[in-house]
């Protein structure tokens, strides 16, 4: 009964998959002020350069660097006070040398001045006149026009993930608006006649739905967008005739493929039934998540995740959230953070099989250390109870109590 | 001119802040499908055991596993199909010794059975008997009622982020709705004579608003709901109001304080005459971030934080967040992500003082590069073109080029 012809590395499996999902990015324009979360669809170019004119980094007294050369506490160089620069008003004056003017931090630099002494470094004499106690150097406690950004620099490139300094970055140049990506929609199909929904009365032999919902969440922590299609009887025409309405109502087709080997093999039929080039990988040398389903339909990605709520989320985290994020225009190879922690127990894994084990960590006086879940697959609260996943990669054989691991958090 | 009495190393600022934060979780009733995020304000109790009846984790046929002993490959025990169990169905039949029925992964037990035999260990030998060519030990490849989860267990404490799996758990207990921390209202104060609105015409000598922008996305991140009260004149009794205002419509007020030395002592009187014990620390040794003010108003916590948008986010980041989280219920000692990294040069920092590198990191061949972005703190592309940031802590005079460090994700 070998249910597969051949387990495919997941690094394999994945590369397979994205290799045939044709890439359209498709944009809108949003407001800055909410797009946290969002990715950036065209290169952002600075229409001025910043800052626009030429401002002091401290509080002080904008002067010629030139006129106080030589000056020291013993011996200091006297400058007259010729007027205060108000913030966010242009000086009406000029200086020359042997004047300075009052100016605060971001305030703008005055014509003919070059640098600022620091008020730490002066000492007022009269109202009209200070001491210098230290030299500046020109340009010494300012910023040049166009020091953070030139005019006509990408400061953003396509395919960023804006955060709350892409945000304040495109305010400061006035960008209020930009093109996005815009979320794909992401068609959910749960399958199972023992699946019902969450708020129903359970019925011995029953379940309730839950990838549903843990994928939904993940999708939209992902930046798609979830679509339920709701939970379909394990029968080829309900299951064909919901999978067809998704597949044209949306980017990607995830179908939660029941935890029987007969109802994932009906899911490998259906999508291949979907459209060409139709399955492309079915199996993968993973745990858990080995019966997972990798396809394209009519150019749209499908997915047939196992249905056992843990291997759906991690087979999810794995093949589904690079499809979304290759949707959006980002680059897969972002680094991923993760929690350095020190192994409390031995884990065996299988030579050639990538693991992801489940861990939850302590924090203990010696630093961060994991402690591995060990459960059946189909408990869910196996997840709710873990922080974090850690991957044993197919070339070891486990991991070793006090190895140094890196956490994947969940 | 010593504009702070004493510079408080910022573990003891954030300490002696929250010390004064009176903490009262606020309630209300979410659904469960759409708390991704949330956070719960009490304990989620299992009004069932998971699962509700017993399971197969296989393919197979249920039996009694005192039926199989002795069985092989050679010397197989053969058993007879007395019925097939349907998909969320309860079986009406009990098995004896002797008597076998098939069973799908997930299917429930029938009365009698205490094990399942998988399908790869037993032969079809006509439509009503089987070989069976392993033998199976009592409980063997079914999960238990409870194993997930018993009766009345604590499932999920209070003060837990709700992630996927929290969904999922939930929705499978049949918990739709539950009892959430309110989110906290965050006012956020912009000041400053030059500062304008990003969609205005700049004049010379202004700058735009980035900080109103940064902070609200970065509290929406957190968990928190900003609020904005705009851009205000650096006028004490316009500022005075406006803070009390925000002071009786929100849970935290952040006012940025503008860049220079006089709208910063400013920030600290206003937050004095806002309420009682008011102002609690300002000053903290930290760079960018000297100039932070952390009070407590009237039971309110209340940030005064630099102007400039790199300190804001980066103080945001250590005062502000921590706040939210501490209203939210949660823990603070949570451990944070973070991306291992080789420093590519010498960073110097002062001793005693906490410095936070904005840093690039590079993907290379021997792993992730982190080259430190140099750049007066008033450049917001300093951080945008950052990944994120490394802390130098107070008892190092600097980090060395190739040290290995933590960057944590901006």
């Amino acid at each position: 009964m070998p249910e597969f012809l051949k387990l495919i590395p997941p690094q394999d499996a994945l590369k397979e998959f994205l290799a045939h999902i044709p890439v359209q990015i498709k944009l809108e324009i949003i407001d800055t002020s909410s797009a946290i979360g969002r990715v950036t669809a065209e290169p952002i170019v600075a229409p001025i350069p910043l800052p626009t004119f030429p401002r002091s980094t401290v509080d002080g007294y904008a002067a010629l660097a030139e006129g106080t050369y030589g000056a020291s506490e013993s011996l200091p160089t006297y400058l007259k006070v010729s007027g205060e620069i108000l913030m966010g008003a242009q000086p009406s004056f000029t200086l020359i040398k042997g004047q300075c003017a009052v100016i605060h931090t971001g305030g703008m630099l005055p014509a003919g001045a070059n640098a600022v002494v620091m008020l730490e470094n002066t000492q007022l004499v009269k109202n009209s006149e200070i001491e210098i106690l230290r030299p500046v150097a020109i340009g010494e406690n300012i910023i040049k026009i166009g020091e953070d950004v030139a005019e006509g620099e990408i400061v953003i490139p396509p395919g960023t993930l804006v955060r709350p300094p892409e945000i304040g970055g495109m305010m400061a140049l006035g960008i209020t608006r930009f093109k996005a990506a815009i979320p794909p929609k992401v068609g959910i199909i749960s399958t199972g006649d023992e699946v019902i929904p969450p708020d129903m009365d359970l019925h011995i032999g029953q379940v309730r739905d839950v990838n549903t919902y843990t994928l939904s969440a993940l999708v939209t922590q992902a930046g798609g967008i979830p679509r339920a299609y709701g939970i379909i009887p394990d029968e080829q025409d309900f299951l064909q005739d919901t999978a067809n309405k998704a597949l044209a109502e949306c980017d990607i087709v995830v179908i939660a493929a029941g935890s029987s080997a007969s109802t994932r093999d009906l899911t490998a039929s259906i999508i291949s039934d979907l459209g060409k080039p139709g399955v492309l990988v079915h199996g993968v040398n993973l745990r858990p998540g080995k019966p997972t389903i990798l396809g394209v339909c009519n150019r749209i990605p499908v997915l047939g995740l196992p249905g056992n709520p843990v291997s759906a989320l991690v087979t999810a985290r794995l093949f589904l959230i690079p499809v979304i994020e290759t949707l959006l225009g980002m680059d897969l190879d972002h680094p991923k953070a993760t929690i350095s922690a020190k192994l409390t127990l031995n884990v065996a894994s299988q030579t050639g099989r990538e693991d992801w084990v489940p861990v939850r960590l302590i924090t203990s006086e010696v630093g961060h250390l994991a402690e591995p879940i060990f459960g059946k697959s189909n408990l869910i609260f196996t997840l709710a109870r873990a922080t974090g996943l850690v991957c044993i990669p197919p070339n070891a054989t486990g991991l070793a109590a006090d190895d140094v691991i890196d956490v994947l958090l969940l």
